[in-house]
């Protein structure tokens, strides 16, 4: 099976470790064993500049998926949204109430599907492509999640070079290592069974990079960078 | 203290992952250090005439759990449903209601009581050891859903020569391994603090097998058998 | 960030592994990188008489916590009580129930609040330093819950030269070891990232103990000492 999936993911903290907003959607191809992408895209977002109680990351990663998808066909793509796996062409206002989840989400589908049912039901008619609204069960997304962390880091490196000093708030229990001129991400959950991601990257001179826990939120890490000069 | 817990586990998937039926029911003794099974006894079904919507599970579980029980003599018997650890025996319709649980559970219960309830008093009266209701919260059936895992493992070898390939969902977070003639099922949450089953049985010639996450399923592995002729 | 946080745990067990009471209350002061303490206070009570369905627990972690706060100086205090950050002295009637919590758990701080509102206060209007209801989310909070394993077991070996023989449930997933003249208590949930604590004490001669999954109580360890005399 082959799985395109999105998420974004890596926030920008301020000093008392309070998200800005976030930084990295990428779409990722996973194919068997399923453990890591065999293809990647990425979009920054400017996380300065980023509505954390919309629901800009839903439509940018609907968006990426569709054109990685376009170029890689995929037999489905995983749309991180947790509604057991239903087809979001099917999302009209009489299915959503229909769904097993809380009046907001309802709210909030009712919302969204105005924009994502058409697109979702255009790429199906073009490709034959399902894109199912899977969510939290889904592999492939952790894998996504796994590379926007990967990609925060990234960010978080270029920016320490002009800002001097950045903290990133990592996607759930994950960590990143920098060996050689490869960032690495791995989950830190062995019941994932060994969910990586490695991007080729060179961090530039001058920098200090540090990874600890959030001490206030349990289970994710922080990744800190700090130029020398 | 020496328990007696039963589970139903592994299931046979179709192509696209999706679940047949259930493999193997499994009761076992276990003692301290409580990490694995002093006894074992296994029962299987036939996984493609399984009704998943159905409580045939839990039944061959009391009745194989109250076989191994009659031979062993427990202490106490651990049932898989999470009902706060009641005695089974004790489960009338006015119990049942009183219950903290969903109302769906309740009618669940109402159904299964008719035929649980007097087989658990009965027990009782013949021996004095009560069938409780503990579920998720039992190490004993947590090893019995990773000898149920096992059990799956072993099916899947012997059906791998007749079909020529197999796909199996494993039970939650456990993968098996084959190290010679004996087939070993190890939790994969370091929180349980290594449990693990150990069966002897001597793979036949010509398979080969993968484990490798479920893409559909987070935290689920499938083992996959494929004949080489 | 400089945190204090308090926790209480580690229970006498009896020998069917029912819980009698609490043992260690534990303050902590925790520093970046955020795995363990810089400082410890300890309190034990009397887990031979201790209330399991009372609240003196939190009552005790925030005197303890406000005790060693005096002395380092924190930013901010973390109390075990999941309200999403509220500050305690901010804890009147509305506000209680405009809170996102179970009507039982509006009820039980509507009772805590009278004694725990105005202690917050006067410690806020005399330091400025904020105590907020974190719970479940902080990751110093866990610190201090290891702590309270490690103490638990400090205190199990003490009781084991009176008593011959004690069982004792330590906190969720830790394990404890000792080295030497050093207690060490670790997290085995490797998504925490390591979180730990060290003790310094010399075991008495002449007992020994074993670690192992507590089987009732799926990914909670016991700590069992027994003497050789
Ligand atoms: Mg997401
Ligand atoms: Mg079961
Ligand atoms: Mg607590």
């Amino acid at each position: 099976m082959r799985i395109v999936a999105a998420d974004t993911g890596g926030a920008v903290l301020d000093d008392t470790f309070q998200p800005l907003g976030l930084i990295a959607t990428v779409a990722v191809l996973v194919e068997k064993p399923y453990k890591t992408a065999s293809e990647v895209m990425v979009r920054f977002a400017n996380p300065y500049d980023y509505d954390l109680s919309g629901r800009q990351a839903i439509k940018d990663e609907m968006e990426l998926a569709i054109e990685l998808a376009k170029k890689v066909k995929p037999d489905v793509i995983h749309l991180d949204s947790t509604l057991g796996g239903i087809e979001v062409r099917k999302l009209d206002e009489p299915t959503i109430d229909a769904l097993g989840i809380s009046d907001r989400g309802k709210e909030v589908w009712k919302d969204l599907s105005k924009e994502l049912q058409p697109l979702a039901r255009r790429f199906w008619e073009e490709t034959g492509i399902e894109i199912v609204a899977i969510g939290k069960s889904s592999v492939p997304i952790r894998i996504a999640e796994i590379y926007s962390g990967i990609y925060s880091a990234i960010w978080a490196l270029k920016e320490a070079q002009e800002k001097g000093h950045v903290l990133v708030g990592l996607p759930r229990y994950m960590e990143v290592s920098i060996e050689g001129n490869k960032v690495i991400g791995k989950s830190l959950d062995p019941r994932e069974y060994g969910l990586f991601g490695v991007v080729e990257f060179e961090p530039p001179e001058g920098l200090r990079w540090e990874v600890y826990p959030n001490p206030l939120v349990r289970r994710f890490l922080i990744f800190e960078v700090t130029s020398k000069h």
